[in-house]
């Protein structure tokens, strides 16, 4: 799995939609939608009249405590800030946090950032449950080298809670210029006390297609990563794919784990060469409950078996292709349920520079299921091992025999993720954990104490870092290619 | 201590404060304050032509955003829920937890509560950092009984995350008839697992004074706690002072320890019974910076010294009659640092029933300080003992030598509090944790196992409950009393 860490300048719109953990129309759209889009802004023409005169008698509400507040609150107030509050308060209201609000601001510096790389840390983030949390972290990014895991939930960064944040303040602030650091304090499940993660921030390039050729039981099995749905990812991906079948590939795995989506006519793109005009490879629902089918103009299926690789950091275009390849092609889905994102987002400008992403309509797969908020069940279910599932140590004085600590429950986990079975996990510990430590002091050529000290914990940190880089280890990869080569 | 549970109908306006952990001014306010407030609606008045054009252009914005989620949101929206939304979006941008938007529901049922007493849980409730808090529960409420505690996060009422929700909406779902339950999530602090807390609803009194005398080295101390700053607390105290007062007291404790606030007017009035017209008793502060100092009209200083008892629970109106007491009257604070809001809120008409409780000034000490967020720091600093912070104990399953939980942590800081030292308190269930329970269990009439269940639980919860209860364990009032006797 080399990759190439290529900055192409297009490329890097996809983050627009990476970091919302979403999809949406960019305005370069011209997939089935356009039309849906101009019939909305024609709408909006014919009665703005009578709008005009209904809103007038509504808004003077808002207007009465805009005066109130801007005329007696005990600190003088800018009015941009109450206008900018309002807008935002009458989005908060519709519970959906992909429709978010950007100030001009934000708007001007989001647009910076996606010039042609950007400096940061390398994770999409999203919002669950009004927190704000880690989708997924790029490969090989400061955040994944770091081990930010989706679903982290960020609240802190640089010190500074990110409560009551928007994504793209959050994200404005995690990121900045090459070589300087990020710290983050995370909250994970299952862990009690919050993480503290110190990352130095790095160029991200947004290549968002990788592929190998792998071998299993003497065939060539085609292997593509998509990262994002990105303007260039349908290209690449035909690139890759056509080099693939040059080799002549029995089988064809895509792996969308971690992949937080991207634009609509990238993964309509894709899903064209995959799936045959058979069955309606998606639907679109309006907010009046009207659906629309739309179909690929693909006669003839791959001659080979395709599997898809997905996980919980799959979201909303990748969902679309799972989706699209399990109920329209037939083909299964392989690892852990998908995250859940169902929706379609615009961003419509406001004027001013600022704008609004505005969720538009609901997407609903081949059988007309919509998945929000409840992902989509792999075909095959399989689980990597538990120790994928890191927690950084962070070992600030040496632990030892009768302690009891977080920290050492998270040690005797790992140690157990690394084959060293310390009996209890608990945190407490016992002579079987001073066993376990020993053991793995012996095995790693660090002075054997038995106790935990920063050394062996970090070297702890980096057998298991190694191990899950391993793509020995990588179960859910091995088991689409025994599926395929059978 | 014992206290006449009586029920006055206007008492109840307690509440209105109270709720918010604040004080405000109310419709009957006629203190020093009403001049100012004249003012701010003339100067309204002066320049409405020319800020309804301003208006017109600065609003066009939220206008336009109106229209577009009318239009073209992906689910049908109620305009109401919109202008609703715009106006709690402004108000949040003050990032002031004390302006708060009442719509009309909210104030409705809001009002309904407020007729003569009210059925609850008996707990003040307030926002610090964005959590919603417990400020103090009532005496001898169920939520004192069940243990809650000032500073306590409130993370689920009745299993429903109030995420989101503001004091209103918090309290309207913790409210309801008495002999009904109610369950909270509560997250404290130094625990890592949310607590969950079930109580029945019961009819919670509102009286605000009590009083009565103690003995300390042969002298006679009057005592008066006032739990709020009601429309009648001042008059009470009068009564209850005059009645202290004729038993030929040699000294005086006010305790406004877990009291959150209330009417400026009340505090005004009870601090003119003690604090002479040498200094300012308060000064207050406009929003362009002028400030006014307010004096009262008693010559004289009491005979007998006095003394004030808070903790982190005393807030607002609690602040102003700490700090006037002790920078304009000379008297010592004793317990802990106080809660620390320096803010006067008034809630104004929106004339469809809901209205806006707006921060209309600061309050400042005799001194010219302003304690918001800082709260005072007491003259002599004392702690209660440190099983006062009492955490319910969940045992689901019974406990014993070698387990490893919080549970076990929160049982051993527990025995300590009664005497029975266990040597550690991290949780592991050590040879001398089951020493401390054999005690335990022998002392109470338990069979003795040295195992943690449901029983002994039980028994050690309520043999702690019994012991904060105990005035004897009650060491700044003790401190107080030997103060003033010396």
């Amino acid at each position: 799995m080399r990759r190439k860490w290529v900055l192409p300048a297009v490329a890097a719109v996809t983050l627009t939609a990476g970091v919302t953990g979403g999809m949406y129309l960019g305005s370069s759209e011209d997939g089935p939608l356009k039309k849906w889009i101009g019939k909305m802004e024609t709408d909006g023409e014919v009665d703005k009249q009578e709008k005009a005169a209904v809103n007038d008698k509504e808004l003077g509400k808002v207007e009465q405590a805009y005066d109130l507040i801007l005329s007696s609150y005990v600190e003088e107030v800018e009015s941009d800030q109450l206008v900018e509050g309002a807008i935002q308060g009458m989005l908060t209201t519709l519970d959906d946090p992909y429709s978010v609000y950007m100030d001009k601001e934000t708007a001007k510096q989001f647009e910076e950032t996606l010039d042609s790389s950007f400096e940061g840390i390398g994770t999409e983030i999203g919002i669950d449950e009004g927190k704000i949390i880690i989708i997924s972290p790029y490969k090989n990014s400061p955040a994944e080298k770091a081990g930010l895991k989706p679903k982290d939930q960020i609240l802190k960064v640089n010190g500074e809670s990110v409560e009551g944040k928007n994504l793209y303040e959050t994200r404005l602030k995690i990121r900045g210029k090459k070589g300087t650091s990020v710290t983050l304090e995370i909250k994970r499940d299952g862990v009690a006390n919050p993480i503290i993660v110190k990352m130095v921030r790095a160029e991200i390039p947004l290549e968002s297609v990788f592929s190998a050729v792998k071998e299993e039981k003497g065939k060539k099995m085609g292997y593509i990563e998509l990262t994002t749905f990105s303007v260039n990812t349908a290209a690449d991906f035909k690139n890759h794919l056509q080099k693939l079948e040059e080799q002549n590939i029995q089988g064809l795995i895509i792996d969308v784990r971690g992949n937080p989506g991207g634009l609509l006519s990238s993964v309509e793109e894709i899903v064209g060469n995959l799936v045959t005009n058979k069955k309606p490879y998606l639907q679109i629902e309006e907010r009046n409950g009207d659906t629309r089918a739309y179909f690929t103009n693909l006669k003839e299926k791959k001659e080979y078996p395709i599997a898809v690789l997905m996980d919980k950091g799959s979201a909303s275009a990748s969902e679309i292709l799972a989706s699209a390849l399990q109920e329209a092609g037939g083909y299964p889905l392989i690892g852990d349920r998908s995250f859940g994102k169902g929706t379609v987002q615009q961003p419509v400008p406001m004027g001013d520079g600022s704008n609004i992403k505005l969720t538009l309509f609901k997407w609903l797969s081949p059988d007309g299921n919509w998945i929000h908020k409840k992902g989509i069940e792999p075909t095959i279910e399989v689980h990597q091992p538990d120790y994928f599932n890191l927690q950084p140590l962070a070992i600030d004085k040496t632990l030892k025999r009768d302690d009891n600590s977080e920290q050492i429950k998270h040690a005797q986990e790992m140690l157990s993720g690394l084959g060293f079975e310390s009996s209890r996990d608990d945190g407490y510990f016992d002579q079987r954990t001073e066993v376990a430590v020993k053991a793995f002091q012996q095995q790693n050529g660090i002075e054997v104490t038995g106790k935990l000290d920063q050394k062996t914990a970090g070297a702890i940190e980096t057998a298991l870092i190694e191990k899950i880089k391993d793509e020995q280890n990588d179960i859910q990869l091995k088991i689409a290619l025994k599926y395929l080569a059978k």
